[in-house]
């Protein structure tokens, strides 16, 4: 060993040790022939104190920025305490030193607030990972990992691994694919999640899988996405649903308790996914706030059954909304005194692209109860009254809306609550809200190709009410403009995503695992019989032989740790990230390979 | 839940209970109008009582192998008990049942000794898992997982993961690469070892890593290699090799004591890699017994600096011992009375192609002392106890001598002595022996390219005293002829391998952390400057920011988990393994992907 301490372990009962440290020189501070190093680890930083008999060897070897030094020195007590650190009462008098290793000059400041920009960071992690606002990133990463496990294995699941190299059976997104070389022509698949293997251990009789594994997806990469993330996976047989929510509940709040010192004591809340889309505008919906949306006329794909009274804005005149598909209002709490120019600011934000609006219309409730609006001229003060009565609005809110065709105006809308609740502090870094949304549309439409495409993935099981609709009737969609009354339409999924803070961290069903309903499930996607062969023939087969009732969920481990550290960014919880175009700047990967490489792959490059 | 309790749980105290089990029908047996049905899931087994109340009901919907079944009842007293499992006791008179899912004829037996071939097996791996034979090798392997993370947490280390794209630096073996869609004409690639990246956390600060990690290498499979493999993977920072020698002794006991339940006391026995070689003949001894090698000539190559005197054999006119590189001897204790039948098939065993000897000679020390062998007419029985002695053989051993050149005669005399070991039960599975082999040569010679290759990887760091030599030294071999006389051929790794039972199952070095050494260790293994930045750019640029001293090791867990289960194969302990062509039977990949794949990736099959 190169140290009998660390760098964080020295207190002033230490007093007189004899003791050897090794770090990196943070600063060095000369004062005439004395010297103040301050030395840092991982553990922490230990000041230490070169005397005047030093100074000739230091001036012979002077020491700079993130050089790696030897010392040996006796503690001694501070006469400057420095209350900040935990090791501030004392200092090392150093007796011998060594310079391990040298260090030019690095391109950014090792320090929580750095001079270092992204870029920059990327291509130098290794030294963006000394800092230790980055450091105590990865060290709740590998809490949250520590306190999975030790749930999991306390609940009697088993970390199974499962293969890497797999077959190609993109369905949604695009799998990376592995040229083989001992099989010419032929490919391996990246896993996009352990899913079928799960399933088969379930299949197998392992009725409580984990693991905790990196996953792959060729996606064009949006902000905050990364081509390999990583997931807690779980699996298990013989459960329903409400199984699956109390143990996955059960392991979340683990993770709080654990990680976060935080007792979240309350069940977590529970929503239907119509009620997610119809009060927040989206499927993971913020719950650290109000501000619901109010529904001034029916949206009719998502809500079909949904029937409300168009009576709030109709028949006034106002084509904007009488024209409108949908109108959807929120009540911004105390924001009735906005300026002209702080409307007129909401009204550019919401047209600015990423929103698309085409305008905003304001209510002000006055705290005196008066009303004034960007409508007055359609409305009388007994109609603002009742639509800001509808919105739950009191005296002093601002009341925001929007009008336009359905989806684009539902999710303006949504953007537009979030941006509320963020301006006015209403979604706070350290406050967390738990939120399980059920019940989600097992397919969805797909336009282009007119025809049923999978919400969540093609094992996600009907509810056991819906089974019959699915088995006994023709997925096939005869009319394109109808597509809402097939009775594929209202067939609801036996599935659940755990919401935090608005962002999905979890998500899950109870599987299917009859081989009649698997293959009807695959034919309503469109996939024929030889298809399902030989894409999925192994699961199929695998039904026949006594599969049981299972279920599970995966965890997504880079956004749950970037919620709890309190980020919006994944980046910043993962050791070495790649950057929006899926690089690696720091390895400068990926690379043009050696011929002879592609050679023995049997491949050719085929740039278009 | 489907169940109540598990088919393992219930017990002489639970009688009386109504319970629920579900899990998987073992066995049905029918007495006239009783039925007994053995149900298994994870945790055991449980006797069902079918009275003839339920036998019309059984009849109509008849029960069979593998069959989902669940089912209500109350826990009777067995009269007819069974000790040999735990829940022998007792049995469910079932009052209801509902067949959960039913299942086909499996194509094999689900008991520990199935009637299923291997590539059966492994085609319906689903149902070989349900095996408890490969149940138990699964638990073991997350036991020693668990016991791995316990104990390296204790010890302060942390999990970090690193990436799985990363860049092609194909040293020794071949990558597999990943195309990537969104950067044309480049590949990612699948690592070989995270061993840059662990590098990169100890030049962070992370001064102790570890990861249990797949990792990838595109080999010609041998028997009982995979392309996707697991590692534990760690790494230290400010640790010379006796600490991690002293760390990961601790490790491998502790998953002896809580996995196995051995205390493994005595410190881990130490061998110099010379001395492996020259007393056993591989650089993994199995130390369960000894047996060891009688070099009756010196090998040239292996041991350069070694002296032995060839007296032993020489100048008695026996032309195949002169003429011989080497000449090798082991006493195989106890075998002097071998018929001419046992010595023939020796013989015979010793020329298989796989060991490629031209012959064997023996020499039987009978238990009266007196001696007889194949080369009588050339050794007197002074001569012959003289090689007996030097053999440290005992009246009652049989002497077996090989001779030829140097390589193969070692590897041969190496295999006989492990086969002659296993036939004699000297070669328990239940016996644990440890051994660290250390002080491996740094280089191995390339024949081909007339140059030095790593022994390990560049990675590794020569002795402390040999860094002079190498920074003094030009690596160019002038001429091949006399490459054991450059003074590279001498230098010592310091590096060390964990041997456990004659199996390598970890490895690893103090690695180079000066930039100058690593630049000179590239050039040596002929990487010019620009390959070098090409490759190792961001390696070399770390090394100037302060690189700590550093090493580490990575077991792997496949193996250590197939040894400490008594195994010889490591895909026993593998959930989902390929077999010898790198396929997974069961899924069969790899495949071959649509061309739509193909041409977003503007790649090219292009089949020679």
């Amino acid at each position: 060993m190169f140290r009998t301490q660390t760098c964080g372990e020295l207190r002033i009962a230490d007093i007189n040790k004899e003791v050897t440290l090794a770090g990196w020189v943070q600063t060095v501070r000369k004062f005439g022939s004395i010297t103040f190093v301050d030395l840092r680890d991982r553990y922490g930083i230990t000041q230490l104190l070169f005397s005047e008999a030093l100074n000739d060897q230091l001036d012979a070897s002077p020491l700079g920025r993130e050089f790696v030094l030897q010392i040996t020195g006796k503690v001694h007590e501070r006469s400057n305490k420095n209350k900040n650190i935990p090791t501030g009462d004392i200092e090392i008098l150093v007796d011998h030193f060594s310079v391990l290793n040298k260090s030019i000059t690095p391109p950014f400041t090792i320090q929580d607030d750095t001079d270092g920009g992204d870029d920059l960071r990327m291509k130098y992690r290794f030294l963006d990972l000394r800092r230790n606002a980055v450091k105590k990133n990865l060290e709740l990463r590998y809490a949250v990992n520590r306190a999975t496990r030790d749930y999991l294995h306390q609940q009697g699941f088993m970390d199974i691994e499962t293969p890497f190299l797999i077959k190609s059976t993109p369905e949604g997104a695009r799998d990376f694919v592995v040229p083989s070389r001992m099989n010419p022509g032929e490919f391996y698949a990246l896993p996009q999640s352990p899913q079928t293997f799960k399933q088969l251990l379930m299949v197998s009789g392992y009725d409580r899988y984990y693991q905790i594994v990196k996953c792959f997806r060729d996606e064009d990469l949006r902000a905050d996405r990364q081509p390999e993330f990583t997931q807690i996976d779980c699996e298990m047989a013989f459960v329903k649903q409400e199984d699956i929510l109390a143990m996955f509940e059960g392991l979340i709040k683990y993770i709080f308790k654990t990680v976060k010192g935080i007792e979240y004591t309350e069940p977590v809340a529970r929503m239907s996914w119509e009620d997610a889309m119809w009060q927040y505008g989206n499927d993971k919906p913020d719950t650290r706030f109000g501000m619901q949306l109010l529904n001034m006329k029916a949206p009719a794909h998502v809500f079909a059954q949904k029937d409300r009274s168009a009576a709030l804005v109709d028949g006034a005149g106002f084509g904007v909304f009488d024209d409108a598909e949908t109108v959807l209002a929120i009540a911004v709490p105390g924001c009735s005194e906005y300026t002209r120019k702080q409307t007129d600011e909401l009204t550019e934000w919401v047209k600015r692209p990423q929103i698309g609006m085409k305008g905003l219309v304001f209510i002000k409730y006055n705290a005196d109860g008066s009303f004034k609006s960007s409508v007055d001229k359609f409305y009388n003060e007994d109609r603002l009254k009742a639509i800001a009565e509808a919105a739950q609005a009191k005296p002093g809110d601002l009341i925001l809306i929007l009008a336009g065709t359905e989806e684009r105006t539902r999710k303006a809308i949504s953007e537009l609550r979030l941006e509320m609740g963020k301006r006015l502090g209403m979604r706070k870094d350290d406050e967390f809200k738990l939120l399980w949304v059920l019940d989600f549309p097992l397919f969805e439409y797909d336009e282009e190709g007119n025809r049923w495409v999978a919400r969540h993935h093609p094992f996600t099981s009907p509810k056991p009410s819906d089974i019959d609709t699915m088995i006994g009737n023709n997925p096939v969609i005869e009319n394109a403009a109808t597509y809402l009354s097939h009775p594929y339409a209202n067939i609801k999924a036996n599935a659940y995503d755990m919401v935090l803070n608005g962002n999905e961290i979890g998500g899950g069903s109870i599987r299917i695992y009859q081989k009649e309903l698997q293959q009807k499930m695959f034919e309503a996607l469109g996939m024929d019989a030889e298809e399902q062969q030989h894409k999925f023939g192994f699961l199929l087969g695998a039904f026949e032989y006594g599969a049981p009732p299972h279920g599970g969920i995966a965890f997504g481990l880079d956004r749950t740790c970037a919620i709890l550290g309190g980020s919006e960014s994944i980046r910043d919880f993962i050791a070495f990230p790649k950057n929006n175009s899926g690089r690696d700047i720091m390895l400068d990967a990926p690379a043009t390979i050696d011929n002879k490489q592609l050679d023995e792959l049997q491949i050719k490059i085929d740039l278009k």
